[in-house]
């Protein structure tokens, strides 16, 4: 039997990621990953986990172990809700579904919105995650430029005048707005207000994806485009993955009820529930106040480690290599010259026990070749120094011989 | 914004089911419902958990509540491949991928293989999730009698041919050889052997769902598709949620090398990985040998659940409501009187705080209205016998209203 004569259309192209692959050769000793977002794990508040686990056990251990509904764990969305409506958001209960961690969000954006051939408009680098599940079902990506305050407004009006003027309205808009995964931007609050304006006036769904906000090492707090617009045609995700523990697998999605019933009903269709028992434990975390606790560790952590990779960077990259410096979230976005490809750099890195996400990941049709993420929550500020010295003593040597 | 222009085609039939709408009505005091298919909480062994967490917390902490890999830990791989090697699969590690519960296997096969339009052979009556499942990527399913046996291989021939005449190759045929939902069929071997000679002969892939295969009561264990076809061209579902906790949302899928890396890249893009800490806490119930401690009770009191529903039903069922004994599994498949409709049935049966699943459910074309499935595995065995005293009073009022 063909296995391939069998696969769907949408399926046949996915292939197992080039970069995915080569980041898999870092699981050796030595290696210095900045490939990842992964929160640094020293901070894990092991200890509570404990005393939370002990205490689901000692009073709902039944509900925890057996199937939950698809809208969520009940107490964990109410902690939810409690906190987007101190922040500003004007949600109720029904607004909110409980998902397996936002990459979950991500598919169900599929399998709700996207039929074969329609078009997403994104920035321009986006996330990989985003692009890869959008892909998964067809969609075609219309990845459109930021500058440092966000994507350009410009540059959307003319890219979604021209998908209008073809017959091809675009799905949504998928933002990540703060501190943006991977070029670090935050958009400003004038872009934001121009973004949401034109969306507004052309009836564009907008989602918002949001996993690094509560990661804002400085600079005032913006209104998110959810409050911005009291909710209205927006989708919000957000995720524990990066302020608390991704070994949870706990996302959610805020949008009017209309919609979040139509997530229900893919989730139902895709895995029941998630699980009841990782659900429990966030919440008691909220009830008790312990995940502020944590977050406000790791925010300053990660805020010194940004710091001492800013100076490493200084310090040791040669004076053609530029990045942006984010005022927060988790990555840096570096520029190498024009005529370095960084996925050919990764494969040398490899062998200099360093590793980094090459730049054309974040880009569905391949641009970015001369770029990288790297990331500095998860590594000590140590092992961040070194990397950065690696990696620059690998960029001299091959601008030298380029 | 009018939502239900945006949604996808595949999507916009979805509705919430009027049936999964009348069963959330049963979550009232004095309700007993036989609607799902739960494990008895009251066998969790809520005592080893406490002690597997502890241990998960002391050695291997930051493994478990980090990212872990899309394939799945390599622990709970490694000690599934061993379960299944002592049974008789020639497998490896690589033809084993750990899923977030088996209805995220069911979704990933729609993800891979289906195409709009595709056809999908199933038995009738099937499993309502797969059914959802594939309705979702827009597949059409094709159901085929069954008899005692099983599926009937002259109405899976006559359908097959059919379909190949009129140009439309199904993708797979969907089977649950043991103790099937709802229909309680455990396939003979003989028809086993018939199914999968015809399979190979006309090149169709199977997928064997096996939920239930480890609760066989009585009888001598027949051996799996997969095991009988020495994994080729098959593929084979299984979970932790009906022998285990569904809490823990861990399933898996064996298959070649080749479509477990299909399976690979597809959940990649759907949620990135399952939870390492239900994981690992699946993992360490298998290796100390705790998980066939709970099997070997939970199998001992659902046969006396099953056997004392089978005296039950004689006792209260009026002599028009006939059902089929199973060997094994979670449920019975009743059947009522041609004129009644078991839908309207479910209405009043709410009132009298009794629940069920109506047949209707599954059949991907409403067939089966005058059918119930009732699950024996979950309530107590006095509200078992309670329920279906309720139930069979129902009936007769029912049977001389009309």
């Amino acid at each position: 039997m063909k296995i391939n004569d069998l696969l769907a259309e949408n399926h046949r192209s996915m292939q197992r990621s080039e970069i995915r692959e080569l980041l898999k050769l870092t699981a050796v000793p030595g290696m210095i990953s900045l490939g990842g977002g992964l929160p640094d794990p020293q901070y894990f508040p092991v200890e509570r986990i404990r005393v939370a686990f002990e205490e689901i056990m000692e009073t709902d251990a039944v509900a925890a172990l057996q199937y939950g509904t698809t809208e969520g764990d009940n107490v964990l969305r109410e902690e939810l809700v409690r906190r987007y409506q101190a922040l500003g958001f004007r949600i109720k209960l029904e607004n909110l579904v409980i998902v397996s961690g936002s990459q979950q969000a991500l598919d169900l954006l599929g399998k709700v919105f996207i039929n074969k051939c329609d078009t997403i408009l994104c920035e321009s680098p986006s996330y990989l995650g985003a692009i890869g599940a959008f892909l998964s079902y067809g969609g075609e990506l219309i990845d459109i430029p930021m500058d440092s305050d966000g994507i350009s407004l410009e540059e959307l009006t003319s890219s979604y005048e021209a998908l209008k003027q073809s017959g091809r309205i675009p799905k949504f808009l998928y933002l990540i707005p703060d501190y943006q995964n991977p070029s670090g931007i935050h958009m400003s609050l004038s872009r934001r207000q121009q973004i949401l304006a034109y969306a507004y006036e052309n009836d564009i769904l907008v989602v918002e994806d949001s996993p690094y906000r509560e990661f804002n090492f400085e600079g005032e707090r913006l209104p998110s485009l959810y409050e911005m617009r009291g909710g209205k045609d927006i989708i919000h995700l957000g995720t524990f993955s990066k302020t608390f523990m991704p070994g949870l697998r706990i996302g959610w999605i805020i949008a009017s009820e209309e919609i979040i019933d139509r997530f229900v009903i893919a989730k139902q269709n895709t895995d029941l529930c998630t699980s009841p028992l990782t659900q429990k434990i966030a919440a008691l975390f909220l009830q008790k106040g312990w995940f502020d606790d944590y977050l406000e560790i790791v925010k300053r952590e990660y805020k010194v480690k940004r710091d001492e990779m800013i100076k490493a960077l200084h310090e040791f990259m040669p004076e053609e290599v530029t990045w942006f410096e984010p005022n927060g979230g988790l990555f840096f976005f570096i520029n190498f010259p024009e005529r370095m490809n960084a996925t050919e750099l990764l494969k040398k890195a490899i062998e200099k026990k360093v590793a980094f996400v090459p730049g054309s990941a974040f880009f569905p049709f391949g641009k970015g070749y001369n770029h990288a993420r790297i990331n500095f929550s998860y590594s000590s500020i140590e092992n961040n120094r070194i990397a950065v010295q690696r990696l620059a003593s690998l960029i001299r040597e091959e601008m030298a011989s380029i």
